[in-house]
């Protein structure tokens, strides 16, 4: 490999370093009772077994596609083994990749979607759909015990189909990336509304096929609430059933392909319900004492029909980090430290403070009022509220935390995140469990390892929890320390009464702990659905549910 | 039978005559120049088959079960032979009830229904899940291609097994009717803010297994919006799925059983997202000079994210019919004929003038925003304001309009409804195209007969149609006249792109129509859930798709 930055998130000239936030520096240097050096380096070669499919190969099996609809480079096939996780990076640092693809193909069309699946069914050659490769699941893994496993990068259908202004529905090809979309959107005014942190690297058919939910669905709701309309191929045809804005005309098929995860069946287009663009923004911000009264103000906003477009409540050791990163040039978060003691937030009782950042979408005068009601309920809820412009750098540099994870693992630091989701009365128990999991079940704490957490997703019924693990690598050690701390905290938050995963998906890495949610006639009931319409199981095999057992 | 009234809709007390309805029935007797006579009577006898199933039949079938959980007489077959469709009333009238159930179960607990559902299995007994049968599709009529065919009464399970306050939700049992929810739910101010118009002698399992929706849909969203998880019982087995408030953990099993109208599974019971019932609702209404400008307000108001809780726009030919029943004793709407002529509404060009009524739930002051916004919504599109009082005898009367079409039917009158949805861009032509199919493939209108229609839900994408139609019957071919109507709309609202049903469901009677939408590969991914789950065939054989293909 000539570019050693392949593995990197996003775009090169965005890559960040950790020596740019030297506060935050200082904080872990001490903590851990070492220096940081940027000395963990990627291999400089990779072991990569030889391409099984050759271009005649290619040729002889799909003589109605063009060369350059496949590739079989080594780069590539690199390239496609791994996603976007933590311990997907961490493969590449410790060479551990095994799970190399044979080769990827690129689809026009879904003509040749269709025509792929076809030949692949007939072929045994197995499909991982792939679209922005921003997973961090391990969802477009090769499960190693299947052969001529191929990658299908939708990426080339990016198209707008059809846009109805009236109706507020646009129609995509399911490749094209959030950027393109909104800009196709934006012009004309509107927006879909679907900012996940992956926006600039992930794809519409991604969004729908992990199940996904973007910073803004306070007011713009979920992937499943936008999604009108499904094209799907499957190895066995095509899924079609009329869109309508509603019905009650049976079953609706689309919702089994939310979240199927490139199991069920390809999605080359999606009818989208889109939005207006507001005519402006304006940030609330509140400082609490604690999580828990911070919480209990956003379930009475969310619960009394009070809707903030972002909602973000970052508990105290999360609101200290933001601090720790508030000063650098690469800010998250506008000099939040010297507000907190501006405000003389200590003195007045807030040694533990925790930020909340709400954004409201202004459309029309009417709108105002939400966020009257929302700075008294904060207010009743023992909030202190903050100039507005604290959260203006977050929301410049909102997709960009990544970048910052990439130059960490450089450090020899790890850095993985967890994200759940579970009922109002049982938010703080689950909050509190992972901690005393880690503290019982680890000697995370004991090496001064950081856990911190926030609310991004507020319900009527409960709230999401994001936690972010932040340890010194155990060097040599670095696949199993990532092993341990996930098991653990994928228990604990399973026990719990938690989702698996919120909004990142299932993939591989959470598989077990899906599963162990699922009776065992759900479990048959996927498998027949498998079954009926990827009866070889050529769809992303091993992957959600195992499509190999029955 | 003794009780002659069985057949008619709610409470016998609340029955209507429509002689309480002068001005109506002066301009019905001058169109049709015709003298209106109560005559229309149900025969004194049924011809109903001698019971199949004995006391002893079924203490040797069902040894688990009590004598008090079964019915073999022929008063019940006779009551859950119909539903409660204009084709139901109908085939009582001319004594055709061909499809009589052989007995009833009533199960009292998940367990009984596990029981039965399991010996069913074994001796191929067909079940009809029924709870309030007030379904107007045939959806519980029993098919008579099959034998020994029971209907499975739920109600007896009504219970609310849990609720969580903080968490805003509510588990009950699947046979509790809607009085009885709320009434529990109010006590402690909460609601879960679902009122079809059958909401009194409809149930929680009915309203999901027919993907319901509600007359209050615009501000607590549809059944599907409201549903958290489901405990579904099938001839193999339980399905559970562990429920979350929202969740990225693959696919959501139970959106596979909302609309799936009995044949999948017996739901018995819902975990349901509850609302706080609002402080106070204030009325907005307004006149139109025709239904496209009233229609163009309403797109205008909820694309903006006004959310009336009612939103109900009549066309020309419903606010006139709605005057001629607004100056009984049982009025509908109050005195909504004075109110036009004290407005000068003639004067003003509005000659045929188009009522919409809205209702808004006020929970915060800030909620007050959005009245006037949508006051200054409808002038803009040039609608006239009128005092919100109008709608005042609507809103006490909005359960009762079934209990007119028993007394119009015995005034032989023919009084059916079609209810669609399409997107905004294909609404008015929907709207004409109904009344143009009537005009050019039947003597319809050359005979006088009435269309009216109103929006009652609308979302960002599209709106609702409800249409009625009150004609003449046809003395002897009332069941004839009713499937020639029934054809022409159908295939109207299915040629010109609406759904076959917005809220009433597909059952049998519109089976033929919605199988129309769904493409081969999706029929046969519906018979492979149903073959999965249901091997036998034995729910609701016949209804939603043809579980006996294949």
């Amino acid at each position: 490999m000539n570019n050693n930055n392949w593995w990197r998130w996003g775009k090169p000239k965005e890559a960040q370093d950790l020596q740019d936030y030297p506060k935050l520096i200082t904080y872990l240097e001490k903590l851990w009772n070492t220096k940081l050096k940027n000395d963990f380096q990627i291999p400089s070669t990779f072991s990569i077994p030889s391409a099984l499919f050759s271009n005649e190969n290619f040729t002889s099996t799909f003589p109605k596609l063009e060369l350059k609809q496949f590739s079989n480079l080594n780069k590539d096939r690199l390239k496609y083994a791994i996603a976007r996780s933590y311990h997907d990076i961490i493969k590449v640092f410790k060479n551990s990749i095994h799970n190399y693809p044979d080769f990827i193909l690129f689809p026009e069309s879904e003509e040749d979607v269709a025509y792929i699946l076809k030949v692949c069914n007939e072929q045994d050659i197995k499909l991982i759909t792939y679209s922005g490769g921003s997973n961090v699941t391990g969802a477009t893994d090769r499960d190693e015990k299947y052969n001529k496993v191929a990658v299908l990068n939708i990426t080339r259908m990016k198209s707008l189909i059809a846009i109805d202004e009236e109706s507020m529905t646009a129609t995509f090809q399911a490749g094209i990336y959030g950027p393109e979309l909104e800009k196709i959107l934006n012009k004309k005014a509107y927006t879909l509304g679907h900012f996940p942190q992956s926006f600039e690297f992930s794809t519409l058919g991604g969004w729908i096929a992990t199940r996904s939910a973007g910073q803004e669905s306070g007011l713009y709701g979920k992937i499943e609430d936008m999604v009108l309309g499904l094209k799907v191929i499957c190895p066995n045809g095509k899924i079609e059933h009329q869109d309508f804005p509603r019905h009650a005309s049976g079953i609706d098929f689309h919702s089994l392909f939310i979240g199927s995860e490139g199991t069920l069946g390809v999605i080359t287009s999606a009818k989208m319900k889109i939005a207006k663009l507001p005519t402006s923004y304006q940030w609330v911000v509140s400082v609490f004492k604690n999580f828990q009264s911070g919480t209990k103000a956003i379930k009475e906003m969310v619960q009394g029909g009070i809707h903030a477009s972002i909602v973000r409540l970052s508990d105290s050791d999360e609101t200290k980090m933001l601090s720790l990163m508030s000063n650098s040039k690469k800010t998250y978060i506008k000099a939040l430290l010297e507000k907190m003691v501006k405000y003389n937030l200590k003195k007045n009782g807030y040694t533990k403070p925790c930020i909340l950042m709400m954004r409201f979408a202004i459309k029309h005068e009417s709108d105002k009022g939400q966020i009257a009601t929302s700075k008294s309920i904060c207010k009743k809820n023992g909030g202190k509220m903050m100039p507005a412009n604290v959260s203006s750098t977050w929301e410049e540099k909102r997709f960009a935390l990544p970048y910052l994870r990439d130059t960490m693992v450089e450090h020899r630091i790890l850095i993985d995140t967890f994200e759940t989701i579970t009922y109002w009365k049982n938010l703080d128990n689950l909050y509190q469990g992972v901690r005393k999991a880690l503290t019982e079940k680890s000697d995370y704490f004991d090496k001064n390892g950081l856990l911190f957490c926030h609310i991004s997703h507020a319900y009527e019924t409960g709230a999401s929890l994001y936690f972010t693990l932040i340890a010194q690598q155990e060097k040599n050690q670095e696949i199993e320390q990532w092993q341990r701390n996930k098991n653990i905290v994928s228990n604990a938050i399973t026990k719990l009464g938690g989702a698996i995963s919120h909004h990142h998906g299932v993939g591989a890495d959470h598989q077990q702990w899906y599963l162990q949610k699922l009776s065992p006639n759900a479990q048959s009931l996927l498998l027949a659905i498998k079954k009926e319409l990827d009866p070889k199981n050529i769809l992303n095999p091993g992957k959600l549910f195992d499509g190999t057992r029955k």
